[in-house]
């Protein structure tokens, strides 16, 4: 059976969902998907028949295409359980999953591609203003997520001693914080797991200048 | 052990954590945070203390908290499986958790209080313009739902004939449709759905107007 997975390199989606692949060692091809190329190929007739939010990532395997990043890598976790991205325990499963969706549901919908779009086309506001809301929603959800490591206890990653779906939400989260200047000062356990998971390979071949359609 | 929703009678989030309460049969109190009086119970000390991001649901069971109402909703179904939230087939439960995350991450995060309020507030935006933004969320997310469901071939629930995660983020998100008159003509899928869903009592006595803080 083929396994591909539609991304584009910059995707924070589309970075999580790389490194459950490679953390699992499951063999896929990757199929670039340009956001902003032609009028964004997530557009195309063809993409939408798999995927009709016109977002990357999509997994297809076979004729099966499973779409949203956090509903891809669950799966893949329950089809191919090793090594597993969320712990046994229902209390630890839980908080990697608020961890996790923190950043997935409260942090990077606000600030996706088609939101920026919005707010600079149809609300008219200037790049400084997206920036600003960029930074804004990225602070507040930091905050929030800094507080809630502490409360864990955490060390080397966010829950337990191996890497889960909430590390797998952290580290893109964290390169678009840098990429748009966010000061991490306030955040050292934030940083510290990010340092971290980028020792792993799973996280360094799937950052965005690895991948095939890097710019 | 007391069991606690920390709500808010029109919070969808909040909603979709109360159906999972009542459909289980789980005994809880509920603890109304009022979003709005007083700037907001949600931004006091003893409510940040056990959810640092100072939104609604929290779920309380003696001294853990969990926040997030996705990884509320997996905790409740992970240690009192009857009735079960996600179908038993990984294929299928990518299924409901894709349809849930449609709403959880891509509609309801971006409509949001606070979003509402940066838009009204900092961005200067009138109180048309936000009601477009909200609405136009909306129908690019419900676009795709549709679509989702069609090719589900769905019939009274998202997935199967049981409620699933899915129908629980769908119903709270119709409501918040309606309140913003939305047209619901082009998703007769997502209306039978709801319909039905409204003829059981876990969705009806949960809605807001059932609530103790209804206004």
């Amino acid at each position: 059976m083929e396994r591909t997975l539609y991304t584009y390199f910059r995707s924070s989606a589309a970075w999580r969902t790389r490194i459950a692949l490679l953390l699992k060692g499951l063999p896929h091809q990757l199929a670039p998907i340009h956001l902003l190329r032609n009028g964004g190929e997530q557009h195309s007739p063809e993409y939408k028949a798999i995927n009709p939010q016109e977002v990357v990532p999509t997994l297809q395997e076979g004729d099966i295409a499973i779409t949203q990043s956090l509903a891809i890598i669950e799966y893949l976790d329950e089809v191919h359980p090793s090594p597993p991205l969320l712990p046994a325990d229902p209390l630890a499963r839980a908080r990697v999953r608020e961890l996790a969706l923190t950043i997935a549901c409260d942090i990077h919908p606000v600030n996706n591609l088609k939101i920026l779009q919005y707010l600079k086309g149809p609300l008219g506001r200037s790049q400084q203003e997206a920036d600003d809301w960029y930074r804004h929603w990225i602070r507040q959800g930091f905050d929030a997520f800094e507080k809630k490591l502490a409360a864990l206890g955490s060390g080397d990653f966010c829950v337990g001693d191996h890497p889960t779906i909430a590390d797998l939400c952290l580290v893109p989260q964290v390169f678009n914080a840098r990429r748009f200047n966010v000061d991490l000062t306030p955040y050292p356990r934030i940083v510290r797991i990010d340092a971290h998971c980028m020792t792993l390979p799973a996280f360094i071949e799937s950052q965005p200048s690895r991948q095939p359609d890097a710019e």
